[in-house]
């Protein structure tokens, strides 16, 4: 298993070009907030936003754009209504979020079956949160798994993949993500990264981030990443670590001066910390 | 009368496990915040959550929600409407915050004794503000008074009561605390706390505190306290008056600085107090 | 005239009583806010709690609610509709601060007219914005014009006491005002303040200040300083001083280093620059 | 082609006269920010207020108002409903920004046609985002186009004026830029400004600044630096040479902390970027 430490993550963040603009950086959707969970997909699009990604549009309830625009007016939005639009803006997108506060209605399961129906060779899909849920109820089979990115906490996992938490050794977890063909990213206080290639081991995070809005953070965070730096499926995979060792990473430096690290925070410092582990920047 | 002083601060807010999640840390129901007074129990949730609860659902007007989501996401939100998902949350719930801008109405007081019946052996109580009031004028039997915490300031407790502001001794709020079994958190200029055990007096506070909001903030953070730190009915004791220390000794450090001191302010410097007086922290 | 100095915000902003709660730093009513204008009244009501005032309500258009307690969850809220609730808050006011953006509709000039018969003899009365419009084109009798603050922009005390620009010299301004019997603010480059005993004029200022919401955040100011320090005729007239005082003072603070000062950056410095001010503060 | 510095700056932001009020600073009108794309107006107002702006008036979608007052209470708001308000607020504007945001849908047109038939001789328009794919498809003539500024970036130029990316060289934008007989502010990692009598070229920028949203704030920079400093031809020419200017300058400071650069972090940089560049200011 390779543990992930901050050496990895100047090789992901590369200085970007001069020539380029927004559509360099990723066109990344960001699918969930029914209303009772609307602070989830805010959550998981700032940190999409804070973390460089080109053009992030919200798919999510009606009630909760007002918000999402008060918060990160950098965001655009679609209500889960504006069929139309949503079709424009799935086909388009270079990465596609779904799951942060999605809830787990006929409705979330008819929007997540469409998502993974129309799933393009090139897109990349972050199952995240209520998604997770509703596949391990209603097993849909995967178009592109290997553009594909799960991120189960223990018990989500447990429900998806049948493993009981004892029973979610090293060897058992990578066999089920084998048989998937997925990149499988579980949550722990030490996560694991399961790719087609490798095994990778977290080094940072602590209980200081045990509160809601965590995984709807780091959710955003893939997203942007794989957006910005995933043009390879080498790169994807690198990104993928490197999202996960930043959340983690900056959680860390929080946690020297708070007790309780908000999922919030961590977004904010995003750009600040991206740039410290951007090598040969101007 | 113990004197609670910031030597009791490190006793209860010890390090976090590193084995653990947001589940151990809490899931606190707020419920309040009718229109006119959304923004009580949109303080109370920050405070809930910057106090370090793992988990955080507000049940509150649907009107309120917008306003909710847009300065903290890091909350779930129902409506009142939200009948069923609202059995759920009060199941799974820890510990319940009630009163906040919850408002005298009927309804209110409907949803009140909803909360006063499905009380569960191991699940804390908070009844703070209007509610307060709304038992006072229509008496209800409490099932665990012993996992119940009334924090009325000394207007609402002389309703309660009905002891006149001048029969509030010490002697005699005992008394009362006594028949009536509770945890009783007298707020004033120096706020007494009454438990089945014994008498505190708070030796923080200071009149820049004199504003709206105050309490509501309180009354989150003893939700956020029960929750993590409450889990045999001595350690509850200590978390109710740790909330009381903190909320109080933050203010006074803020007024320093400071002609008034904003609740949300309080709020917003929770986690970084919490942190100087958390012992053998990484 | 006397001219205002930082000398006198110490006879003004005294140190509060230990023995004090939030009902002694006054109730503040601020009516205000269609829909077009709603973030007049949300300024407003955002200076009048950060000067201090112990209870904040904010009457407004049922639009403008979400937003203002998004930003500033200290101020509790009514719609224009609510008018069982208003006639409550009304009653029960200390100070009521009726204008920004009220705009200048038949609604409007139903509630002016309503706050102007109702006057009680111990209440203070702030007219700004859009309600020295509608009365001067609808004039109406004032119960206690010794209770009675008006804050017009040159322009709008054209139109209300018939002087044109060039005729508001000190004299005729003064004349106007004893026959009015009210406390007139006049606000331009150099505001002065005519009352019934004296003439006042402001030394500070700057035209960074010119900027959209400037008067409505001065009018909550004085909202709060008369909440708080308006106890006698004389210290009302001392509080109102202080208002204009600490408003401008702020603002050629903050012009230091910056271009355009904007009204919500005065409110948000007011609870530092009073606490340096409050002569034997702990 | 003339090299956009830094000096450039201090001849624009001059020194604001000390008998001055809001109207002195201008009359902001932007017109934009459909559901979807409501965060578009939020961040052009923002930028557009922190600029400097007297008076800015927002005209929107009704569900992205309380947004905007959230954020900004300084805007006023109209929603693309209110059409009397509006024919008030368009004939009394010094400058009308329309097009972030905007849409493309038949509504859009039709208010964008009203705003172009309705310029009058002394009105700056300057046209961005939506607007101009609008113009593309649906050519309008311009009553005063001496007074009007495009700001499309290479592909909406592309659309707007059928010069393919190739073949868009120095000579070809500056013969059709004189066939317009506009202003034309061509955005690209160079941005290149084109007038009716000279062509200038940024020399600031960098690749942080490509996300969503740089260009809507842009426009609000060039909107409020119209109206504040707009009062000649010569000198508005040179007040969008430096919106410009300035927003590149501001965004290189940012970069070298940031690997991304928000839009909104540009805003609220503003006022204190531009009292630094205020020659003799206090």
């Amino acid at each position: 298993m390779i543990l992930l430490t901050k050496e990895s993550l100047p090789k992901v963040i590369v200085p970007r070009k001069a020539k380029s603009h927004k559509g360099s950086y990723g066109r990344v959707v960001c699918i969930g907030g029914i209303r009772q969970y609307g602070g989830a997909i805010i959550m998981c699009a700032q940190a999409c936003v804070k973390s460089g990604a080109g053009l992030v549009t919200v798919v999510t309830d009606v009630a909760t754009i007002p918000a999402l625009h008060s918060r990160l007016p950098e965001a655009m939005a679609l209500s889960f209504q504006d069929q139309e639009a949503l079709q424009n803006v799935l086909a388009t997108a270079d990465v596609i979020v779904i799951g942060p506060g999605l809830g787990v209605e006929k409705e979330a399961f008819q929007l997540l079956k469409l998502v993974l129906q129309q799933q393009t060779k090139d897109q990349w899909l972050v199952i995240d949160g209520s998604a997770i849920t509703l596949l391990a109820d209603h097993p849909v089979d995967f178009l592109f798994p290997e553009h594909l990115v799960l991120t189960p906490h223990q018990k989500e996992w447990e429900r998806f993949s049948g493993l009981a938490l004892k029973e979610q050794t090293i060897r058992a977890n990578w066999h089920a993500q084998k048989k998937l063909g997925i990149t499988l990213v579980l949550k722990s206080e030490q996560t694991h990264i399961y790719t087609n290639h490798e095994q990778y081991q977290n080094t940072f995070g602590n209980p200081a981030m045990a509160t809601g809005g965590m995984g709807d953070t780091l959710a955003g965070i893939i997203g942007g990443f794989l957006g910005q730096f995933g043009h390879t499926d080498l790169q994807a995979e690198a990104a993928i670590c490197a999202a996960v060792t930043i959340h983690s990473f900056i959680a860390d430096e929080l946690a020297k001066d708070a007790y309780v690290v908000l999922p919030t925070e961590i977004a904010n410092h995003l750009p600040q910390t991206m740039r410290k582990f951007c090598p040969f920047a101007r």
